[in-house]
């Protein structure tokens, strides 16, 4: 069913599809079309059709694609079938919001450790069953940590040598939220989220649409 | 200079170069390359190159590009050789984190406003200079906001009602970290954060990697 050939846009695609799909679920469509999709998307439905193809075939032609199959198919695709266990690194104000997101849940991603190095905030509960432990605990764990997705939420200046004790301990994934690139690692996957990236992207479109060219 | 053609990845990846040719200009780097800067970014450089040549010719081969010349026409092509200033609407936990996010006003990004509905928060100070204001208020604004570009961080559910009012008010632009899609107007630019798409990308990648194909 996978392939490292697929492109990252398709993937990214793919997520917002299973979004729609389990809305559309929720809602008790039992149909749906690559128009349907695409124009909830504001995307093209060949761009619907071709990101699926990679996986194989989902619907026919002039029938459109069973919403609970289609759904839960994507599921898989995505590793999203089953929960993660994910951790929160540097509790600040981004990490509590992260922590408190209700998509997270939704999508099976379960909250079971927080850590930070502010001696106040160690200790304190930051979920139930979740107190914030103190991050040099990381460098104890042999590999047995307990999640396996990161999402690190600590200073630019310090988020690669957090970084750095993640992938001794033996964490799978990195959702990185501190601007910088981090230097990676065979072992371990890593994603950023750059907010300001997307703030960039914005002016350029804004300036782009207001200016005549 | 600007072409509606441009590709949006390439958009965000002179984000990127932009972000990195800053930290050379702080270190006192006066020179670099397509090579150096696809190294430090983890990308090919041959789509560094490429990304630039949209936009005409920055660099002479084997003498590669001047790092402050590089780095101010970015910043040109991207829109932040100004300042923008910015409205944080929904002050939860991320509207606080994004508003304190150091990497804001390094980027030349002000916030200048922000907009609740939580009684308790209205006429509060989020910010030096910023009390938090009713969204209410938006809607009496005809045109003269006092801000182009509004961060929105409310819940899912009202998202799209505050984005209609926004655009009403005639913002030009939206950073959307709520996870819905926007049904959007031709009047504003919109673009998405949505790390539960990251995340999944991330498991993803991370289940590619540790089955066997």
């Amino acid at each position: 069913m996978k392939s490292p050939k697929v492109p990252k846009p398709t993937i990214k695609r793919l997520a917002m599809y299973h979004r729609l799909l389990k809305e559309l679920r929720e809602e008790g469509t039992p149909k749906t079309s690559s128009h349907e999709i695409a124009e909830a998307l504001n995307i093209k439905a060949s761009q619907v059709r071709k990101d699926l193809s990679y996986f194989g075939e989902f619907g026919k032609r002039g029938v459109g694609y069973d919403v609970e199959n289609l759904c839960l198919k994507i599921q898989k695709i995505l590793g999203t079938e089953r929960i993660w266990n994910v951790a929160i690194i540097g509790v600040g104000n981004l990490g509590r919001a992260i922590s408190h997101y209700p998509e997270l849940e939704k999508y099976k991603f379960k909250i079971v450790a927080a850590y930070d190095v502010d001696k106040r905030k160690i200790n304190s509960i930051l979920l139930p069953g979740v107190p914030i432990k103190h991050i040099k605990e990381l460098k104890n764990k042999n590999n047995d940590l307990g999640f396996e997705i990161a999402i690190l939420t600590v200073p630019s200046s310090v988020a690669q040598e957090v970084a750095n004790i993640l992938i001794e301990a033996g964490v799978k994934g990195i959702l990185n939220f501190a601007p910088v690139t981090l230097n990676s690692d065979d072992r371990v996957v890593i994603e950023n989220v750059d907010f300001v990236i997307s703030l960039k992207t914005l002016t350029y479109e804004i300036v782009s649409k207001y200016v005549q060219i």
